[in-house]
């Protein structure tokens, strides 16, 4: 399969990196830097920035300020704005702010004692909580396209997740999407805790395919082992256009049982690898490792991104010859 | 093409790692550490350690320890222990330790303007160069086998390498071996500025063999930009089986042009690669892990490691479900 002409990215490193950077120090980033950084991200070229997360503000005090953040930003035209929520009240928080780009969307998780952990619901638990989501999307006029599956390669606590999980709950997806009048067009597989290795992202994204050939699929992957880029490019090589990632390598689950864990697949060295093989993103590249500077200064410490401490090649970085 | 069953890495973080972390500060690490860390990595299953660079004292202070690593370390029996030499004088060196594994190798490198500040060498003088050391390589029979291109996927002082020129010096290589009796067997192609992409790979890996087909080819990669550990996916997509990898990613190299670039591809990485490929590299994780983190003690500081903050996957360290 040919390498995709275009890929589009979604800048999840306010929602999923200051979410991590936060624990245990809940005020340690201002609402006002959130909204600075938000801000600078949407002159990047970056399509849909994710800040906010409307979750337990007892359990994850650090987005307690996602309403505020959504007050303070400067909505740029053409530029999605996003959350996450992981149940009803979240959800219906996330719609009352009028300010985000809310689509239909169920999540399950592939690893029963992750989802304990992260959403403390086990698996029928789960399926209850996504169809009364489905419900308030289709009644707020949402149809429910896009579908999500997490720990979809592995998993800290259960291990290999089998391919055969993945399809089977894709195929719950399906149902709950036409349960609620929907029709699923999108489905988001999460490397949440960094299983993923390139062979395996190509045998599931395979299988899945084979089964909904129709079905575009996106990926958010972390580069919690190293691993994160090599998966990209075996996603771009099974034709993968869709990608979340996290501005300098920001980000990690506060659930995931990591202590020191590299965050999300870093954006800007996504943004790079494309460029270099010939990709477009509509990314300025110079402008988000700028961000990526500014996202270092804001959480007081270096970023694990690599390209952030090397620069870029070509054009501006070649030295002249003395 | 399949990937291959089984790879053999050679651990350079010792002499690329070292090299590096020691600018400007020659004694930072001692002989004695050296010398410990050589050991442990002895015992990790690498079949290759390199550790020494018989180059200029005055202008590598902290490799001029060299001889006496040579003397301190004990020799694990299968284990080949090397080192490097860019001149007739560091050859002899090399040779009169009579602990190294010495093999006929000649080097070219792919930019006249790195190669000037590396080598202190423009093309014609390098060539020249290698003949003097092909000459030393037969009368103190070594056959030349091995060839090796610095700088062959790009430059920070030159910009792009075409792959025209690495296939032209990858003639001029076959032809100073032949001029000496020996056949060029084996090709390594050095990313020494982190300039490479996996399609970059896969191009000139195509371009080489296309053109002498039985040649085999290493691949030596740095992570500078956060590519490092595509690049070897990309490499082992093409049936390569032989990298250099340096433990916690040490490394860098000091004529390079980056002040705080990421250095050789990690080697604990790229074992956690093969092994999650099912490809064989005959080394230990868990030990090797270690020994990663006894490098860190040594340089005072984290490696860029990811793997080594995040730990392995499965079995040990799948957390047991409560």
């Amino acid at each position: 399969m040919a390498l995709p002409a275009k890929v589009t990215l979604v800048e999840v490193g306010p929602r999923e990196g200051f979410q991590f950077e936060g624990i245990g120090q809940a005020d340690k980033i201002s609402t006002t830097d959130k909204i600075r950084l938000v801000d600078a991200l949407s002159e990047t070229g970056m399509k849909t920035i994710q800040f906010a997360s409307f979750v337990s503000p007892r359990q994850v005090p650090q987005m307690a300020d996602s309403e505020a953040i959504c007050a303070g930003i400067t909505k740029r035209p053409g530029v999605d704005y996003t959350g996450i929520y992981l149940n009803d009240v979240g959800l219906k928080r996330a719609i009352d702010t009028g300010k985000l780009t809310i689509s239909g969307r169920v999540y399950l998780t592939a690893s029963e004692a992750f989802g304990l952990r992260n959403q403390r619901r086990d698996f029928a638990a789960d399926l209850a909580m996504q169809r009364k989501m489905a419900a308030i999307f289709r009644d707020n006029g949402y149809p429910v396209e896009h579908g999500g599956l997490m720990a979809a390669f592995g998993c800290n606590y259960e291990g290999d997740i089998p391919i055969d999980r993945v399809t089977e709950m894709t195929a719950s997806l399906h149902e709950i999407a036409a349960e609620f009048g929907g029709t699923l067009k999108r489905l988001s597989l999460s490397d949440t805790m960094g299983w993923a290795n390139p062979e395996l992202i190509r045998r599931t994204v395979g299988a899945v395919r084979t089964r909904w050939p129709e079905l575009r699929i996106s990926l958010h992957l972390h580069d919690t082992r190293g691993l994160g880029i090599a998966n990209v490019y075996a996603g771009l090589l099974e034709g993968i256009d869709h990608f979340d990632t996290g501005l300098g390598g920001l980000g990690g689950c506060p659930f995931a049982g990591h202590k020191a864990a590299a965050g999300n697949v870093c954006s800007e060295e996504v943004v790079f690898l494309c460029r270099e093989l010939g990709i477009e993103t509509g990314v300025d590249l110079a402008r988000l490792i700028d961000c990526a500077r500014l996202a270092e200064t804001i959480v007081g410490h270096k970023l694990p991104s690599k390209l952030l401490n090397a620069g870029t090649v070509r054009p501006a970085q070649v030295v002249q010859a003395a």
